[in-house]
Formats: C-alpha cells, structure tokens, sequence
C-alpha cells in the first residue's frame, strides 16, 4: 500500500509526521474520506470544499491549490491500483512551539493513505445509543484529541484575552488549559470531577493545601466542589478566580470579560500560591 | 532539544510517527505535562497513575512499567540540561488498520518532549468564556481530534453492536462514523445541521434525490430536517432507519438496541440505496 506525504509517493509503512507536527501533538487537523469506484472520485470538489470550510473555521491556511490536492490523490489511487477503494486525504497544522497555540505553527503537512474496500460496506448493520455525545470525554482521559482547547484558546486570543473558560450553558467547567477555583465570600469553590473538567494534578494539591489555609475571616478556609459547577455570574461576583495547571501552578484571573478583579492575586490566592510553592519545595526537595 | 521516543534519545527535529499510528490518523492516545523542578518531577507517580487511568479507560494497554517511564523521563530531562522546565509525555494507540478501530492496533508509541519554562507562567491572565464547551466541534469541522468516535464504536462493538448513534439527552445526532435518517409515517427525517452533526456529503447526495423518490403511499416523499434533532424514541419506532457515509452509502439499520426493524433494508431505503448507485454511477461515468 502507498501513501503520499506532501506529494512524495512511498511505501505506507516509511510516511512518518514529526513529532512536533501539532497534528500529532493536539489532533489539530482535519481529514475527508474519499470513495473511489472504478478510479473516478464521487464528488471530489465537495470533499475539497468542505476540506476547505473547516480549514477556514480553524484559521488553517492550506498552500495547495485544489488542482495539487487533485493530481495527489490521483497519483495515490493510480499507485494503489483502484479501482474501487477508498482514500483518507488528513491536513495537520504542521510543527509549531510545544504548547497549544495556532502562532508559529506551519507549514501544514498533507498526508494520503489508501485501503481497499470492506466486503460489507452498505450491508446492514446493527446499532446502539451511545450513553452522552463523545464529544464530551471523561474526565480522567487527558486526550491527544486537543483540538477543541485549541480553538477555544485561539479564539480567546484573537479576541485580546490570554485563556478561555469553557462554558456548558451558563456553568463554567474549566479553563482551556487547566482547572478552575473562584473565592466568593470567603468560600474557595471549584467545578467537581463530574462537571466534566480534567481532574488536575494541581486541582488536587490546591484542595489539599487550601485545607490548612485561613479564610478572609481568619478561620479555616471552606472548600465547595459545586455541584452542577460554577455559574457564570458567580465568577463575575466572585472576589479572586485563578486558573491551576502543572506548568503554572496558581495563575490569578485579573480580568474576566470586561469586569476587573480588585486584586490579582487577591489575598487568598496569594496564599495559596505560596503554600504551593512551599508544598513543590517540600516535596521535590534534594 | 532532545526528544525521546520509545526509550531513543534524537533531535526533536528527527521525532517522527508513522502515518499509520491512530495517534495520528484519529488522534487516539493521552497526554501529561510534568513540571520539573531543579530536576525533579513534582507528583511524577499521580501523572503516571492519571495516564494509567486513562489508557484503562480507553482500553489501551500500555506496554512500559513506571520505571521505564521513570527512567525515560528522567533521561530526556538530563538531555536537555533540565534544570527547570516541562517535559511531555505522549502515549498513542499504534500503528493499525486504515479504520476507527481498536482491534489490530499497537504496539502502542511513547514520545516525550521537552520545553523550557515560560517567564511568565504563573503571572497574572485574563479570561473570556467561550461561547460552548469546546468539545462540541463544529459539523463543519472534520477533525483529527477523534477519538471521541473511536471510543463511542468500540463501546458499540464490546455491547454487540456494529454502530454508535450519538446521543445528546434524549436526541440523536448522528452514527460514529455518519449520518442518520429515519423515515417515519412515509417521510424522511434527519438531524438538521445545527444539531451538531457532520455535513456528510453522503447526507448532502441522499437528500438530493429523496426528492426524486415516492412515498409509501406513492407520493412524492417528504423530507424533513428535524428541528431539536431525532429523539430516540422516534427512531424506535420507525419504520425504517439507515446512515449515511462515504464509504459504505447508505447502510440499513436492522437492529437499534433490542429492537429489530421488519425490514433491512426497508422498501424505502432499498430505494433509495438504488437511486444512490445510479447516481454515483452517472457522475462518475468515464
């Protein structure tokens, strides 16, 4: 079986993408799959305009005119000698910086991979309902299917934000990097593990630590997983909101939307913020 | 910088994985970020157990004990002067069949990557909400990022099943691998595309021609994309149900749960699957 990697026809089991590909990385890429009968494609410009529509939609500039895209998976079905099979055309955003970021990333790889037809295509089938959309992963999956965050991130940039809270409705779930803690009237709130958020190795040592924390009232600091997650609107109100990751440990929300905290870090995060950094010195200590 | 892929140290720029690998081609497989700290992994053994939740989850069996992990990751951070910094731990599915399958996948591939620490991790970040959680991709978006599908069919496949469809409560939006009608009281239903479904190309080319095609009742058949999308108990008691895609057309349900349709294909589904071959046969005439 042939493939073609940026119009380079070799063996399937020689095409390799790097490592730093954000394809590989994030899932950041698209694919169509293309029925070939008797070596003509069935709505080939369809394919490709579509190809091109999610391209648009994910801020991917493609460097190849239809016409290379064509004469590629031309060459591939003639390599593979169909006939009737099928070919997979899959666009990756190409190497870039090793973060989720659209920035410095490119130029895009193409790949094609071919295989023959299944004897039972168009035969019947039985079926199931799957329990909830699988868009929405486990929690404890931390998945290289990424592109989602990816796009939520790049979005919040481009409109002059540094990270984007996911919302399901008007509950909020996580950042696009990371958990999510609010301190509203001397409470420390955060979405639970069931809300759908990632469960952090941060999020974890933040509840541990915010235990031996003292509130704005000098008494021990109450932690709530909310039930339902948290509202929108509870974060607009709320006194601090941080952000907690691996890489950043406790970031400090200054501004969400138009509304500015009156202190980032506020007093609790600031705390906080400094038993995690005693709890990593402790524990990662000489 | 170095990069590590299964236990080989090489210039990051060298890293490659085979196009086969369902990491690339359904971006099947997990991730963790580990902060070194002075050349020491902070909570090393609960990213490792979080990563090893994950791959349970997924079903992927993970070929390493922690201490080639261990050992990996502490050898790529020497390699890269660590000090301060983050390494990633990649882990994909394998090299396997041309198909959003499980079966015949592996041995699975570990990547470790390396970065040098942002000055500003930690500071202070601002935040927008984003407009839906971003796990619901666009249906103009065919994205890498499959894995999602690929765990819904193998769920399917473990229950008995050939196929998932795709719920949201109690509606349905599509199949793991394309779209759903029904045709209920002599006319044709579809999930619209606002439900979130994919803009199959298939689904595009079925709804052409169900214009051309007559009702049970020898009228011409009404189509209708349903508003709010197909409820599940609509399609339980269809008369007939089939999905859609590019390679298989137009594929007969004959079984939905412990439900069994009186035909499969169904009078008008026969039809249609005729029409289909007619046309595909017109257009791709040499």
């Amino acid at each position: 079986v042939k493939a073609n990697l940026n119009g380079t026809l070799l063996p399937v089991e020689d095409a390799r993408l790097p490592a730093q590909d954000h394809g590989v990385l994030y899932g950041d890429g698209l694919f169509e799959t293309l029925r070939v009968y008797g070596g003509r494609f069935f709505r080939l410009s369809a394919h490709l305009e579509r190809l091109r529509l999610g391209a648009a939609q994910i801020a991917l500039q493609l460097p190849w005119t239809d016409g290379v895209l064509i004469a590629a998976l031309e060459a591939t079905g003639a390599a593979n000698g169909f006939g009737d099979g099928v070919l997979r055309l899959t666009v990756t955003r190409g190497a870039g910086p090793a973060l989720p970021v659209l920035d410095g990333c490119g130029p895009p790889n193409y790949l094609i991979t071919a295989r023959g037809l299944n004897p039972q295509a168009g035969s019947p089938v039985s079926a199931c309902f799957a329990g909830r959309h699988p868009q929405a992963s486990s929690p404890a999956i931390k998945s290289i299917s990424y592109q989602p965050f990816v796009l939520a991130r790049a979005e919040a940039r481009q409109r002059g934000f540094d990270e984007a809270l996911l919302t399901v409705d008007d509950t909020v779930v996580e950042s696009s990097t990371g958990n999510l803690f609010a301190v509203i009237g001397g409470r420390l709130i955060t979405p639970p593990l069931d809300s759908g958020c990632l469960a952090g190795i941060t999020r974890a040592a933040v509840l541990e630590i915010a235990e031996s924390a003292l509130g704005s009232k000098g008494k021990p600091l109450s932690v709530e997983e909310r039930t339902g997650s948290v509202r929108k609107r509870d974060l607009l109100r709320a006194d601090e909101v941080f952000l907690t990751n691996s890489v950043s440990g406790i970031q400090p929300v200054v501004r969400l939307e138009d509304h500015t905290y009156r202190m980032a870090p506020g007093a609790l995060t600031g705390l906080l913020q400094r038993l995690y950094r005693e709890l990593v010195a402790r524990e990662t200590a000489g």
